[in-house]
């Protein structure tokens, strides 16, 4: 492992993280900055929290989209349960596997910013399949690779007209959040680099999306940057929820929290990086 | 880009290349020590050029086996008049996308190599689509990702008792393509640390299977050292094949004499890394 690294090793030299009191902890306080966001895979993990938290927040987004397959089945009901009692939380139907939906999902969301643009969108959605090489399957392989990367690339590319609309409409110099932002969720078990010390869980398919989400991210980094939209992708850390199991060392709320600390921190040096749950950069 | 790696930036430090008359110009001489060495996707580019040059070698491996999706067909041509002068090279038909088409070969091989194992697997076939981020679809991302990815797991989970076999035949120490090796033709373009160098190709799809074979061969390192068998990630060059283009910087020749010279050399500490034609370590 490489000891002389600046801002690829997880040294923490870069952590845009803080304690209470701090500049970091104030602009929690003040929320994302963000008019509008968007959370896939919503109905559940991490995805559902994020939109709790978000609502709790003392300056919430005006919109806040949460989608899921189906939002109107069992899987639904806790965002039913939210929305009932928060007028700025939209449902969307947004299948990510699915271009029609995709579409559909981004139309619906258009509709509703009318003439604004969307702040932020956050690429939640993800499956984990496929524990050893062994076991792997050729359907667990293709299968993650659609949900937790093609799905992504998708999603991003029909809700850019929105990111490229909030980035117009904003007078701040720089990529920031509360301009307009692609996150994408992914994963320490995508470093390739740190595979020796992770490789208790082997997951194949898992790790094999998300170290190709991370070449996506950088890529859209490169590419939308010129839109001033900026392009990250976010390691929740290992969360006790359905797909991290309650082995996990982590609450989704202590995540979550985390998650929302760095967000409104991140800037462009951030651009086309991996930060963890606390901001700080991990390699490839 | 970090300026104080070792063993992960592309300085050349740990080039295992050399020119005439060093011990790597002695180990080219004596081929790749290997008795048996499959290829696939050879009827054309990289591996027909690797076909072609391993039987040209003073020591060529005893078995060749060369595999395409049509030997019989147009494509097979050349590897058809290669093989009418060589009987030590073996068509395969083979498509890497295909898990029947997998096991019926390695049934094949098996075969023909009777008691003995599998010396070198060089996962090779592969597909370039999917230009830009704007351009590229669904399909691509699944197709390539198949070929790319999916392809080398399964066909590295198919050979794997036959690689197995010729670690356990080996009386050496230590990793190496003698003994027994999966190599997987990767590229510099599935670097996520080197995108910004090299983004004037973005070739979204293309960049991000790589990026996951580089997980997989760093997966499959550590899973199969302990059966004795290396895995290593290799990046050709830019090279004038059908997918490089002409406009490539290099002949296929010459990149295949360089990874022809760097195979010999490689041992435990290229296992689970990604080198260049050079022999040059590339970062993640």
């Amino acid at each position: 492992m490489c000891g002389g690294c600046e801002g690829c090793c997880p040294t923490g030299k870069f952590s845009v993280g803080g304690g209470p009191g701090t500049a970091v902890q104030q602009m929690l306080m003040e929320g994302l900055g963000a008019r509008s966001v968007l959370v896939t895979g919503a109905n559940r993990g991490i995805g559902l929290e994020l939109v709790r938290q978000l609502l709790e927040m003392p300056n919430p987004p005006q919109w806040l989209f949460a989608c899921s397959r189906s939002p109107e089945g069992e899987r639904g009901q806790e965002l039913r349960k939210l929305a009932s009692s928060h007028p700025n939380l939209v449902m969307v139907k947004l299948d990510a596997t699915n271009l029609a939906s995709i579409t559909e999902a981004a139309a619906f969301v258009e509709d509703h910013l009318k003439d604004t643009g969307l702040n932020v969108l956050i690429n939640n959605a993800g499956i984990l399949k496929g524990m050893t090489l062994d076991t792997v399957s050729e359907e667990d392989m293709e299968d993650v690779y659609k949900t937790n990367v093609t799905g992504p690339l998708l999603v991003s590319k029909a809700f850019l007209p929105l990111l490229r609309k909030a980035a117009q409409g904003s007078s701040q110099k720089g990529l920031s959040c509360s301009k307009a932002a692609i996150v994408n969720i992914s994963s320490l078990l995508g470093c390739i680099e740190l595979v020796p010390a992770t490789y208790s869980k082997p997951v194949i398919a898992y790790r094999c999306s998300k170290a190709a989400l991370n070449m996506l991210t950088k890529c859209q980094s490169l590419t939308y940057k010129e839109d001033g939209i900026l392009c990250t992708a976010v390691h929740p850390g290992w969360v006790k929820t359905d797909m991290g199991t309650q082995e996990a060392v982590m609450t989704v709320d202590e995540s979550v929290r985390g998650i929302l600390q760095v967000l409104p921190n991140l800037v462009d040096e951030h651009n086309g990086t991996l930060v963890d749950w606390k901001g700080k950069k991990l390699p490839w």
